[in-house]
């Protein structure tokens, strides 16, 4: 257990935030609630959107700008959307040494100031689809925040897509729901399950919403990412229309969707250990560290020389850093990188350097390896590979272990409050039993895969069921 | 000239913002003063961002987040911080549905914000230096606003250093000078005065600022960058201390420094033209465009089948696209393309195939030129090149020929009506006589080169000089 970090057997939610401090990855900052990224999670911020925007614009979406200050009537006119967030708005009320005739809120999402601009540039079918992205800031005023997973302000993407047809605007947000699955999976390595929200769970102006759901640890869920089919909500909140090639004005269809810094504490959660941050390697920011051992100054100066030749073609290959620094001893420097999260560390001292071998250590798994200084360029890159993989395959058995079929009410509460998880109950999809659900039990649905179906009876009524739904606790 | 392009000669500020509607670069959005930065503007940004990062991580710095809001209180513990600062702010009293007990601004600078956690992240000589860099948006309550050179909410990069010494952080704030000044000069091909500004037009707070000075094509001056020596200002602020190698409890030592999307108001002032934008081949999005042209079916396909071998290797080499769009004619698309200031335009139809040769068209010039279609992967990145280069020389040489030596204050007064342009004179460092030529000619002392130095007399008083100093008129 490394110094200074909580057991998850002790106290899970202490073994978050230690792992975060111990990491270096974010702090909480003087105004309750809001959080200073550190260095250490930024890097994997801006890894995480390289990626991400890679994807984006290889589907042919581009980048834009919208303001942060909308007017507070803006979010007045779609109606269920003023209901959901009004209440969560930060709201300026002076600029400039005066008060402001209009308030202004801080955007909590920008469906209605985007929504107000595509007004003006939709006119034709010859402008639709419009495919735009922002990465942005927003605030939403949380009482209870934990840091990345909940906090005040934080940073995301939101796409805000215009089309011409329901069937666009319902393919599109399918087609970013597979992306966020993509990235969940392929990089995170975090398994995720895919569906669509009740309505009581959607977001507040869409007619659907989909989502990605992983499981952390402690057997919560976690959503990580939604696509919402707009339909025409916002079209006609701000009367958008178009005219489509038949000549027919018509009110234009819509998608938003988004995934924040919250995938950070996702990614905590899903692979660190007792000892500290655990990262895969495509997301982390240093995927190799090199650790030197000498003792006196004609050791490190051979050790260093053999060392930049070893390390003389890895440059692009993969990212490494040689630590050579002076004032800490190589078991600091293993500890520290340990709690960093790095895939690999490379030990190679005097000895090694006789042997013409250097030890390899896997983060994920502890294992050691020696492995030859002419075979470490290509042996790298392929480990790396395989603690991709295996990080995937834990995370994955491991909610496959603790996702049960459930149909027996009072046996459900039991294990929700004894092993927690995902069940997969039948629900007779009524607002009522949902409510009655989650005062009762804690928990909600989180995801019902419409492709999936199998009669029975809903477990808190004994009314038909079409198909079972993921019920858990949730962050 | 364009249709619906001002020229630069009958109207140059409605010709700025004509090009930028023509581009489709920006928008004003609903709250007043606020920008939409549209997908081809936030181009143009990604682009600078993506070589100021570059530069800023090959210089050992770092980025971060910290967060939007910053309690008031913080602001005013730098006595000229508030002063410069808290005018300008946008403040937020209400979070929640509820009052808030204290009043937060929304982020002018960060200064304030950053020092706070510096305090909790620096003991001891071993933490230093901090060399953070954030990117993020800022907010000015601003009245007199345009697109991009002034607004009320802009995005920028901060970035905000800690040193051990004086020296380090005077060194820092003139590497960040550089930095700036090769961007601006090798990227942008925008040529800039470096030197550091007068006490009345430092940063609040600083003990000294140095700055990149532009002219742009109306001969007025923009200010396009800042480096600022903070001195112990922050850290006495803040009490932050740090023990000395020796031992000693001492504060610790700072600098800040930012560039914003008013970048892109010097790029466009810098090149345009009454066509439209031009933009420098480094930072255009797409730098290359073709233009097949056919007519009917049959030359459609032998031409685009053509095209397509003649690309194949392309990719990688620039940025290019073909626009084969069958709903637009070529003519349309040459001037939606010159529009949107493309380096270069293909033009290849069907006698071009006979003949086995393009035509390249540059957008600075206008130049026309055939060229064998195995020549163009060679030709073109030699042409882009070239534009880069006579950018940045017709450039320098507006500047060079809009700089003039003065030393009659009656002088100064009637050519800055009659021409604009940089008048170096002589001043006797006093803020008084700053004041009084302000007042009198609407022009500043835009940056003082302290590395030269020629005795004279004061323009304004006829007192001592110990160099002469740039005076403009400035955006």
């Amino acid at each position: 257990m490394a110094k200074g970090i909580t057991k998850r057997s002790e106290d899970y939610s202490r073994w978050y935030l230690d792992v975060i401090a111990a990491a270096k990855l974010a702090d909480y900052a003087p105004v309750k609630g809001c959080m200073v990224i550190r260095p250490n999670g930024y890097a994997i911020w801006e890894r995480m959107q390289a990626e991400l925007d890679t994807m984006f614009k290889e589907s042919g979406h581009v980048n834009a700008y919208f303001p942060l200050l909308i007017p507070e009537s803006y979010l007045k006119k779609e109606a269920e959307h003023v209901e959901g967030f009004a209440p969560e708005c930060a709201v300026v009320t002076q600029g400039g040494g005066k008060k402001l005739e209009e308030r202004l809120v801080i955007r909590p999402t920008s469906e209605t100031i985007i929504w107000s601009m595509y007004k003006d540039w939709i006119q034709s079918h010859r402008d639709l689809p419009i495919l735009i992205n922002q990465w942005a800031n927003v605030v939403r005023w949380e009482m209870r925040t934990r840091l990345f997973l909940r906090t005040m302000e934080f940073l995301w993407q939101e796409g805000h897509t215009a089309h011409a047809t329901a069937g666009e605007a319902q393919e599109e947000t399918l087609r970013i729901l597979e992306i966020y699955r993509i990235f969940a999976e392929d990089f995170m390595a975090m398994p995720v399950l895919t569906g669509v929200k009740s309505e009581r769970e959607k977001f507040a102006g869409a007619l659907q919403t989909y989502a990605i759901e992983a499981m952390m640890q402690d057997c919560k869920a976690l959503q990580a990412g939604t696509s919402h089919n707009l339909g025409q909500n916002f079209a006609k909140a701000f009367d958008v229309k178009f005219q489509s090639e038949e000549g027919n004005l018509e009110h234009v269809w819509a998608t938003s969707w988004g995934v924040s810094t919250r995938l950070i504490g996702g990614l905590i959660m899903s692979h660190s250990d007792d000892l500290g941050l655990v990262l895969p390697p495509k997301l982390a920011p240093l995927q190799v560290v090199v650790v030197p051992i000498w003792r006196g100054d004609d050791e490190k100066s051979s050790v260093l020389e053999r060392l930049s030749a070893i390390t003389a073609d890895w440059k692009g290959k993969f990212r490494f850093r040689i630590d050579d620094r002076d004032n800490y001893r190589p078991g600091w420097k293993f500890n520290e990188w340990e709690k960093q999260g790095v895939p690999i560390r490379i030990e190679i001292g005097p000895r090694d350097l006789e042997s013409g071998e250097a030890v390899l250590v896997r983060r994920d798994s502890g294992e050691k390896e020696r492995i030859p200084h002419d075979r470490l360029l290509t042996e790298i890159p392929t480990v790396l590979q395989q603690i991709q993989k295996d990080l995937f395959k834990r995370a994955a058995d491991f909610r496959d272990a603790n996702t049960h079929t459930c149909d027996d009410y009072d046996d459900l509460k039991q294990r929700l409050d004894e092993d927690g998880g995902f069940y997969r109950v039948h629900w007779n999809g009524k607002r009522e039993s949902e409510e009655r659900l989650q005062n009762e039990t804690k928990a909600t649905i989180r995801v019902i895969q419409t492709e999936q179906s199998e009669k029975g009876s809903c477990i808190l009524t004994g009314e038909p069921s079409e198909r079972r739904v993921v019920v858990a606790r949730a962050y």
